[in-house]
């Protein structure tokens, strides 16, 4: 039984808000209704100048957007003499009142605006569709770039999460959020219903989602996962349709299948470790009888490194070769081989800063993760094929040594893994090589 | 009908969340906690830090929370000279990578940690408390008021109007809700659960509170609504135990007689306006025959003016003689001096930056109110006595002037009145002046 | 705001049952099972028997559960001897106690089965099921019909119109419920989800269906209604891909253009009226604008009356030819004909009892609605063309008439219907009548 | 996480149903409304006609009200000879349409008249609140009572195992909903709220309500819990002011001490024992720790069976005369003899049914309960000395006995008792008799 009703309630008006008739609003400039609203005391005005300016904001082009972003950009950043000038009254004078001054001066206005532009209801949503749009525009118009960090600051800030809400996404799940499923699934792409159906109904499937009590409708990022007998080495198999679903005492093992961030606007906003660990406690508390907890990951940097290999070590030419037909049994004599020099791409490959080169590993060791086995003619996709010739990974979640693993690969670079992949590794090494 | 159903649920899992068993926690010092949780990556320990640090704190005693404050405000601030340095990198230089530095150094590091502190279960609630114990700290330690601005920051990001939920507060309201409604009035006591009814359950009352959802179950401030035939003049008579409720056809005029805020720790976090704001919004969708909002407002400093001005002015000090008494009938000989003295006071005395005197005053008059009318024998509670000789105020919500009354109350100083008000204050300059 | 939370609450339980997990249940014949539960006290044996009986049903195979049947009809049947005796006490002697003697003895045993039967977890869905198995075994057992007078004095009690729960379908409706509509709709199938969203999302387009409590996810009956600016007179027109949905201000009509009864185990237990009543009561608060209430309706057994009449009726025969064509522009030179003929039919050709032979007319006329308008080339389906040569007709709701109407027509066999179709019908009557 | 919210919202209509503006209704005489109702095709005028007939009813005075139940007792009875005649039919011809035939006659047309009201919204409440007036009239008009063998059987039906809905009630609970467990408690006063919130509100101490749907707001019966650590032998012990709860850890016995039924309208209906069942079920998957189901009883006739066999025996006599003073000191002295006397008064004090004396004995027993323990001093309260000079019982709930038990019980009026309970039953037997 629950006792959530009444709390439930609370979300009731953020979504029953009438979505505000669309004013024949105001035809002032946008920057003026901005200075306006940050102008404003109190609210008296506040929400109506802020639903105005969204309002306005939906209606601009592409090249309204770019002259509003340059707006923000040069007429309410922050101003570097005075806030030094701050700095120094602070330095002198350490209280209250002094570091207020300084903190106002510190932050650049247009931080301000987007948390009165807040008050208009939906505008958390509207927001970080803002951002979207800025991101989208960055590359062409890179001096905008100074926005952005008062975006993520206010993000951060705003998606702590402490504020975030884990939901079951199921097959008694409203549509419209279902829909989003589909629409997001950014690692193995879901077809149409029938096959979200097969992913959320079997007894052996669930489906996680983080929610922002602000925006109900938006899944931020949801996690697939798959019960099963043992650690699966394919992710098609998981994925067969017409296979018999596992009753509740048969699976021992949860794996995290599929990992996708729905809101691009939320770009560098971290949810996927938070998910991942909410997710194992949910599932020990639901289902005791699950003892393990993996991934079935992809590799999805591991073709581009055998390529740039493969000049000089033969065997790897082969290796791609046979991928390049996208069929598994030409793949099929080169499982063994291509599992070693997966092991060793993971294990020995680094970037710059002596991180793994695959970001896939990145995430899941620096979430404490540990590397637990490598599979090779485990994603036969075309995709599969091209990205890794087939091999994916399990990284294996083991709560007692998530902490140590972390700590050792952040401080030493030090990579947890199995020992079986471990040695995979070594004869991965030599593989090919002269 | 409602569609809520789904995005209640939203609520659910913060509600549900196991409570989290006191570890017989970490022993290590505070202060080594909050290092360990402000270096840690990611948040593979973070959420077990931040339990833990909450967890110590509650146990601290005084003086162990004043030795926290204080590592907070010298350990955990900013660096100016750094500060100074990141301005004029930025001033050179205006990208984003820069101004990222910037606004890095120029947040004290103790707001990060209070952001980190926040992921875990119930933070945002104690954090507040936290808060709260250092205001009640600031008269004999004022050199940790620097925290403050750090709180307040993040608080006013937090609980942006776009974060909060309106609800209706009634006899359905759950129990442990409605203790805190008793617990937290602050303008007419409630008795028991029995006054509470009276103000909840009749017709003719309703009352509405705003929620965040990271703390469902605290009301942050609530407004308690008489709807009434024409504007009342006496809190006693709104409040009569035995009274008959007027019908849904009988009256047309709501009466915002008792705002209370609930969360000391959110002091300077202002909730009073938009509530007001959303509340008349409310009532006019829902009760179409109000045609009227008001207040029926105290006059918390009169008296203390009445004293200051009395001995030049014999008729003030007959009247205080006989508020002295606290006996109605001793009072009813001066109701027509009392209207005019507060008539005059609420508009003619001001404060230094020319704003009115009484409090009271300041925030209906900032919120766009007019001064509808004053009347005395108005509360003969022996607080009303006490703080005003009975006198109490209607402010007038009129939706098409708020705006227009804001703006000229902020700008120009203007106080918003009815005639018959304006007279009497005229009447009230020569009332014992010679 | 709503208030429903706590209530809303209410169901949970119901839901949340954990499913009984099918006990390697006794293997003891389902009749002995029967005999126990019948002779239990109280409940200590009754819910788990319940459950066994329950499962033990849901594994027979079509000889078992005639078999099953057999037993209820025969062995659980009531006594006439014994009534008539009870009924001769009752006759004597007219107490409390002798009525419910006289009560139990009329009731054959198999009523308090089902009652029983009823205490195990989802069992109400499953009795259900239960009497549609027995109605499909009707035709080739006819002696088993004595159980189904006892199913339907049951369900008639349980799905009293004071139990059932009228709710919006909408695309924030849960996909298991939204899967059900696609299943049932009878009227104009809904390909697929493309389809479904199309009659579910725009904002001119509503749908309501009847729950009961103990069958949460089950609809029992629904209607699609279409806001329309006028009364409209073809469902391809409304159904349309691509159309341009109406705003709030645009439309003034609802048309109830398909209304689907969804389960068969319920046949002859009536949902439609009150459904019908209850969402017109629905729209007129939510949607003041619409000040019409009409059907789409098809005219099912119009062809057929058109064959039978065709020998004698030359104009009938070809248009009987045109439809077997099934293309619109060969139905076109016939559309005045088929109107009016459609108008005779209606309201001309009677059953034996004097009721209109087409079964929908009966169901609406019944209700207090009048015969508004018929059109042709209005469902130019294959369907359509089949079966009323496309056809339709719209009922109208007028809410100050309908009881007077449905007085009319339960008393006197009188149809209301709008000047326009009765001359139209005098017409028909002539149309290629020697 | 919860599941919930979408069927939880299936409540919402029901609850949110407009009240239905009390119409300036019909003046016709009740008798007149009640005979269009039933005549009454389809719903068209029915839930009008409902509506009107329940607000004319609520209008009525004492006599109006025995006048009404006088025309549901004359008028609306079955006909004996039709239904004789109806009965021979079908002995005649065992066909559906016989037997439906035969059903109609079968039942006073009174029960119709119920199931037709119940249309109404609230209809439920107000005929469980109809038949409470019936029988509170019973006593002084018993011609009356030929009709509540028509409520009994609709209610029984109704409020089938089936539809109920068991709910957590705690201090989250709605105040509307508490206010009626503090007005319902019949065995141990709440005296006010917060006596009930001690009651709620700690750790170790539970409550559960079992609700039907159409009456969402009104218990029917409720069970308060303790958690304690072994079998308590005082109620005064368990409700004391100021006691420490105990942690999740500490206890391992769940206490019944006291379950109350809230409808008198629904007399005999029995609720008791499946809410005891499905608490008990409740409380195994949420307690895992909790071992031991009993209750703490009243034997609310013992004093009166030991006024009866005092004469004869004088200790017994000694024992009523300590209680008289209403001292625990006073009792002290025979507590083993008070022991003894219950023992020997629940085991061997029959009825002539041969079921055992006390009332609360026969529910508990023939749930299937065991006699586990007796103890004196145990209801210190002014009611606990007169019914039972402070004497209560523990039943124990052995789910594995408890079929067992009830068979053994029911079958061969056998007691299940634990062997220390049947020693001092024997001894009680020789306690002062000669």
């Amino acid at each position: 039984m629950s006792r959530i009703a009444y709390f439930a309630d609370l979300m009731t008006t953020l979504f029953e808000r009438r979505p505000g008739k669309p004013d024949v609003a105001s035809r002032a400039p946008i920057a003026e209704l901005c200075a306006a609203l940050l102008s404003s005391r109190g609210e008296v005005s506040g929400a109506r100048l802020a639903r105005d300016i969204l309002a306005h904001y939906a209606r601009l082009d592409a090249e309204g957007r770019r002259a509003f972003f340059a707006y923000l950009a040069a007429d309410l950043d922050l101003d570097p003499d005075r806030l030094t000038e701050a700095a120094a009254a602070y330095k002198a004078k350490r209280d209250a009142r002094t570091l207020a001054k300084l903190t106002r001066e510190a932050e650049p206005r247009r931080q301000e605006l987007f948390r009165r532009l807040n008050q208009a209801p939906g505008a958390t949503g509207e927001l970080v569709r803002m951002r979207l749009d800025l991101l989208n525009l960055l590359p062409e118009a890179p001096e905008l770039g100074v926005i952005d960090p008062d975006f993520q600051h206010l993000f951060a800030s705003w998606f702590n999460r402490g504020f975030l809400v884990l939901r079951h996404i199921d097959w008694r799940t409203p549509a419209n959020i279902l829909e989003k499923i589909i629409e997001y699934e950014a690692v193995h792409a879901i077809n149409d219903w029938d096959d979200l159906q097969r992913r959320l109904r079997p007894n052996d499937r669930r489906c996680f989602a983080f929610f922002h009590p602000a925006m109900p409708e938006e899944p931020l990022i949801f996690v697939e996962v798959a019960l099963t007998k043992g650690v699966p080495g394919s992710v098609q198999t998981l994925l067969a349709e017409g296979r018999t679903p596992l009753a509740d005492g048969e699976f021992d093992t949860a794996v995290f299948y599929s990992i996708s961030n729905c809101q691009e606007g939320l770009r560098g906003i971290s949810f996927g470790n938070s998910l991942i660990k909410q997710v194992v406690e949910e599932v020990r508390v639901d289902l005791p009888q699950v003892s393990r907890y993996v991934t079935l990951s992809p590799v999805p940097t591991l073709a581009r490194w055998l390529e740039k290999v493969a000049p000089e070590r033969p065997p790897v030419a082969q290796v791609l070769e046979a991928a390049a037909k996208a069929d598994p049994k030409a793949m099929e004599p080169h499982k063994a081989i291509l599992r070693r020099l997966t092991a060793e791409y993971l294990l020995h490959v680094k970037r710059g800063d002596g991180m793994p080169a695959d970001p896939v590993a990145r995430f899941h060791l620096g979430n404490g993760a540990l590397l637990h086995d490598v599979h090779a003619l485990a994603d036969t996709s075309a995709n599969g094929f091209r990205q890794s010739c087939t091999a994916m990974v399990n990284y294996l979640y083991d709560v007692a040594k998530v902490e140590r693993n972390n700590e050792a690969f952040v401080t030493d670079r030090q990579v947890a893994a199995a020992k079986q992949v471990l040695a995979l590794a070594d004869q991965g090494e030599t593989t090919g090589k002269k």
